[in-house]
């Protein structure tokens, strides 16, 4: 079969591997029907993920139909239409069974095993270890087109942006950041009340989006952003959650200047660099500062409301390619913002 | 009457100043039977906390007994012994009418204001504002001793410590710093159940009374202080809280060094300067950080659980001055370690 | 001043009465502009609540203008614009520093004295005790015909329907009675992201308005009614919230029959008699049976989601009559669904 | 093998059976080292519980090793020491995803099977399905005496009564009826920070065994048993978590009457019939009635609990048998307060 292979730094090809197969009476294999490009793959052919070993076939979003299935697996069959998340749930260890398979202790430590330590999701099959607990059945009337987004980006804003910062009914959200995960959270803020969503960003393009996507509010960042959003929160205070969905310094410490006393700031940013972060102003504040990796345990609630019309999770697909112009789909996605692009979607010819 | 009035940095004085009075109907006069010295009052005196003006009271904590009410006050009377705490609470506004009075925002944004905004309790006598929302009745069977414990100290630990860092039962909790709010986190952490509590501390003193305060392990601090610390913690991935009871960039960034994927860093401390924070290690970890001024609303919990000797406060208390000795009670507490000491208790004569 | 005064069961009358004032220095007087009639009123006159007195004024919902202040209010003045909501709060008792007023111990062991312990709503002027905490300024942008609905019935839908239900993003929700409190438990369960809200009656001019109001689902009630909402379910296995809003043994028994295991069932209708519950089906159902009177402190957010356009209160007011009208009101209400009302509207001629 | 067999009401027999084997890749065969009797099993002797056919063997609790492995076994080996909790946990449907494999839909709806739907515990050896998501290592230090008592009555008294009555700290918890379940619930409301525990009952045995488990008063039923137990909680309210751990109609309705506004009344008992509840009353106390079977999710943390010395569960095995006495031992149990009996250990002669 093909698949993008990763050789180093830089380099990748869509070439020919092995076929994918059951190697565990846990496992099956799924034919990929959809899949996509993540902002970490891009951080991976850059050499910053030296986990990634060369050779590896990289991705870990997929939508496809299971062609073969292990002697253990209960919950599905061959020819079934599932989506594999971004995240890999053995459902025993401590961390599974408490919900948090980001961290499961049996693949690894790290639920995010595709195109990391196991071979991925840019290619014509995967295979899916602990395909009972990890997989999720795609309801008929959801279209792979936005089923695809809840493989990890829905997720990601949702749980580690909402979730994590505790969005309640009436809160004012600020959300520093409208690339895909900025947008995301911005479009699961409703599914906690949120009155008002104040989108920050430097790009127009990526504001008016978010407006799109249910924003209330937009700020272009400048030298008077914090005092913007501030005028628009309650009371002047600040804002009652901040989601930071960049990653970089400036943008996490412009999320932390939003927020109220009693606020959350909610990173879902990744970073490569240390943080000076003002602590002697922060301490008094009472606020918290939460970060991590996604669960993806959302899926079955994020697949309900895509499927009850309340998240229009297919405006985030912006471009289509075929699965072997992949290259091609890695460069808009490279430079999203120039290409007024949010998600690439990638089908089979 | 007699009060210790600041006189700028690195100075105080006992001495004479207009007695005590009811000045809104809200009021209450309480005469102070019992207080004590915090570690702010010291960070006051080193000139490190601007807004206090020079003439001003200080002491935010004390027992007493109501003297004079004003003519709003439903709860109290004269003669009532109450708990004066070191946060003043509106009743009111949207701060406390949620429980976090910390930054009530009627009584200046912040809601310590005793020794602060206003003239506080190292005193003969002092005005209690907004009394029937802020003063608790001390039950009989609470001796001075116990109560005086409460009204800063035992709270900040326990709220900014455990109740923030979500101690729940069967947990392993790190506690850094062993001083007087650091022993308080001790003393509550098993009001939620944890199962293992861990003191960090360089001085030895300390992490004796942190056993006796109900800590199950000590490790005292070296290089190989995480190590230590993540060799008693579950499959050796680290505490579920780690407890910051110090103030200083070293102190904290142990604290996230020993918290497993999934935990929380409650910082207590008062910090003085910026932290750096690997954020490039961190935000994978799925932790979260808090931090914060206390909100004292806990004290009808613990005034419960000291009743029923659950929590044994009186071991804080380890020297006891006359009110006029005031300033041999302040050296002593300024080196709190070196005389073994925790907290000073303070009556008049 | 004019005002309904109750004169014994089946007995009022729209007469004059002494002028409303200020008692206590915590009081505040209140010019009604706008009242309403709860259910509540009619069982009142029914003779149904034995600890109204006769003499006394009904009503316990008003927006209004304050007229007068007591020497101790802070937080409000003479010509605010306020909300009367039906519970008041002393601020200091333990309920309602829990947030729970709807047992305010200081005003009579439960928070709903107007038009019940003391003279209500249903005037020109009423005077409001423990104004500081219990009045809620009304936004500028929030006009009167929205405001009224906030000062009982939205927040009871909303707290003893969906927030003691517990609802939260995707659930399925059931409401049975689509009454004024059941259509204001279906405007608000989009605050927690209900992923489908079915509302349950016998009466299709109340199942219309619950589409209206953002009910996905309506199922008129017969022999097959749990049949029919199983149908609309996850798995068929029932609704994850069940909302009785009617008061009856057997509409009780149909929200308990509704709910799936794990789920909730979330009672705000006011009972005369003892229900029948058959525990030997439910107790291995891992369900939660809530109940209770509302608390209003949930006006806040209520206010913020009206301003921001995301709960249309306005519609719930289907009449309005000039305040000496009132009796033709309380006849229009009384035979709400016949005469195609929800709530009556009266402001002074 | 032998294992006792049930034979229809009132029927049962210590004989030989197939030897018990792997059936599934994701089955595992324990060789049972402990095991005891549960008042569910009294119930189908007595003919209650038609589900169970006849054939059937008994028991749904042990402590044993592991004899052979499915192939699909991730977690566990040959030679391991586990504790089988009463309920299979398939670790992929919604209800196990969530953590309440109580209603596991793949085993059946209901996840308790053993001694049920499948063959059980009381037998020389047990089929265990789902074998790593259901078993639990146990740690070395805790033994068979203390680790029995995990697999069903400790966290069914601590889940479906501590944590579903949401007992927090400081509050006053009363436990009607002081059975093994009831001194389950009694043992572990330190968990929480119960301040008082009071327990309720008719017999003095398990009136001072709940004094010696961790009670601080004790109530023996009468004629005036909620005006004592309202007498000693704060102000003559009612309890903030009444647990009914008996099953009868009475023992709830006082369960019921000792509850304050706001409260949780959390049944744990079986219940054969109806219960007619005084919803003319309840309905305006704010109050929450909660039921269930339980998830034994809690496992990991009793076993940390009892581990650490702060959970003495090996107080409640009380009588000890040869595994073919297990006649004897049914007979001691169906009188357990008569025989001064609470569990009963049954191991291999």
């Amino acid at each position: 079969m093909k698949a993008l292979v990763y050789h180093g730094p830089g380099k990748k090809a869509w070439e020919d591997v092995p076929d994918a197969a059951v190697q565990d009476p846990t496992d099956v294999v799924v034919r990929v029907d959809t899949t996509t490009i993540c902002g970490t793959d891009l951080h991976i052919l850059e050499g910053d993920v030296p986990t990634v070993a060369e050779g590896r076939v990289l991705g870990h979003e997929a939508i496809g139909t299971i062609t073969e299935v292990g002697d253990a697996v209960h919950a599905f069959a061959v020819g079934d239409r599932v989506l594999v998340p971004a995240i890999t749930r053995c459902g025993r260890c401590a961390y599974c069974q408490q919900g948090t398979p980001s961290h499961c202790q049996t693949v690894g430590g790290i639920g995010w095993i595709f195109g990391h330590l196991i071979d991925g999701t840019q290619a014509e099959s995967v295979r899916v270890p602990f395909a009972d607990t990890s997989l999720y059945t795609v309801p008929e009337d959801v279209p792979d087109q936005q089923a695809i987004v809840l493989a990890d980006s829905l997720p990601t804003g949702y749980e580690v942006g909402v979730l994590a910062g505790g969005v309640r009914p009436g809160d004012t959200v600020a959300v520093v950041g409208a690339g895909a995960v900025g947008l995301s959270a911005v479009l699961t803020t409703g599914l906690w009340g949120a009155a008002r969503v104040i989108a920050v960003d430097t790009n127009k393009f990526r504001l008016e989006k978010a407006l799109d996507f249910g924003a209330t509010d937009m700020v272009e960042v400048g030298p008077d952003t914090a005092v913007e959003v501030l005028a628009l929160s309650d009371d002047g205070l600040g804002v009652d959650v901040a989601i930071e969905a960049v990653g970089f310094p400036e943008t996490l410490l412009t999320a932390a200047s939003l927020v109220r006393p009693g606020g959350t700031v909610a990173n879902v940013g990744v970073h490569g660099t240390p943080v000076e972060l003002p602590m002697q102003d922060l301490w008094i504040k009472n606020i918290s500062i939460t970060m991590g990796l996604v669960d993806t345990v959302s899926i079955p609630t994020l697949l309900k409301m895509v499927a009850s019309g309340k998240i229009p999770a297919e405006k985030m697909g912006t471009h289509t390619f075929a699965l072997d112009q992949i290259d091609q789909a890695y460069d808009v996605f490279k430079h999203a913002a120039d290409n007024l692009a949010l998600k690439v979607v990638l089908q089979p010819a």
